[in-house]
């Protein structure tokens, strides 16, 4: 990595964690240049205002969900594998970046106009993914066992609602919490289908 | 209900629905006194401080779900049934109330001292709730087929981000939301305690 792109990454992620634990409305520029020790001008490089760098911290995130997720679902065949790839790419992500789940939790209200409107798509294109994964389930098994929207968006409260709960130093490793995620839900989904 | 108990109930709901949507600390007494249609001194009669109105929507919701599942439980000798009683009482419960969800998810960090603490016991009792309810299950069927404790807060965080998500007004009513979390979570977690 470029020390630009290293420093921007500080960035981001100083900004992601004050905006975690303080709120968005309640965090400024020179709160976060204290944070990054950063001077506002440095800040500034990299950033156009506080707005965009909370766009900034939402699109990366969904970029690199995104990608990540494509290519963990990429290589695999079947559509269990592929939806366990999906489960295990996302939960690990975010077990990692718990700061960054939180303030899309809870600032993807205080976005607006053309920033609000990209990261939708981004949010959009991220359900459709998994929609698909799930469809292509449906078909092996039968069909969706209950309302494939409703299942789907169960899903992300199982994955997300992490960061208002799991301590990645804690006794549970992150290992452990993708695999217990991973079998209620697919057991849960799988075993609907397979019954009817 | 008294006139004093339905005016208080309008403002508790009245706030919260103004903390949902703004934010508890952009949200002044004087904007829930134009929202509510009340005095400030009329609202002053019913709580300190805004601090002590968020406490109390808190309280109150947490007061709300605990009795209620502990009647909704109370009935259900199987320990299948309990906690399904659990999990359909608790996402009726919030599907008909998705403002004070959302405020008990943004706002947990803003309660301070004892009132915070306060509201600390009665989630931790809540916990509790339902981790006795899993352990009554695993008592039948062998064993907690993941750690209880992931599976306790997977299964909340199932049930707690329809606020993000869920539009009661939509096509998927609330029966069916229940219907489909309650399937899901119940088969995800026995399916793998039967299979042991």
């Amino acid at each position: 990595m470029q020390a630009l792109d290293r420093r921007r990454e500080h960035l981001m992620s100083v900004a992601a964690r004050a905006f975690a634990e303080r709120g968005f409305h309640r965090t400024s520029m020179r709160d976060l240049s204290r944070a990054s020790k950063m001077s506002l001008a440095g800040m500034y490089y990299y950033v156009k205002s506080k707005d965009d760098l909370l766009f900034q911290i939402q699109r990366n995130c969904f970029q690199q969900v995104l990608e990540g997720a494509a290519q963990a679902t990429a290589s695999v065949s079947q559509p269990e594998e592929r939806l366990a790839a999906f489960i295990r790419h996302h939960v690990t992500f975010f077990a990692r970046h718990m700061a960054e789940m939180k303030v899309l939790s809870h600032e993807a209200e205080s976005l607006t106009g053309g920033s609000l409107d990209q990261v939708r798509v981004l949010k959009r294109r991220h359900a459709e993914l998994c929609l698909g994964l799930l469809a292509d389930l449906d078909a092996k098994t039968g069909g969706p066992p209950v309302d494939r929207n409703v299942a789907a968006y169960t899903l992300f409260g199982m994955m997300n609602w992490i960061y208002t709960w799991y301590d990645p130093s804690g006794p549970v490793g992150v290992d452990a919490l993708v695999d217990a995620i991973c079998r209620l839900f697919m057991n849960g989904y799988t075993a609907e289908g397979t019954q009817r």
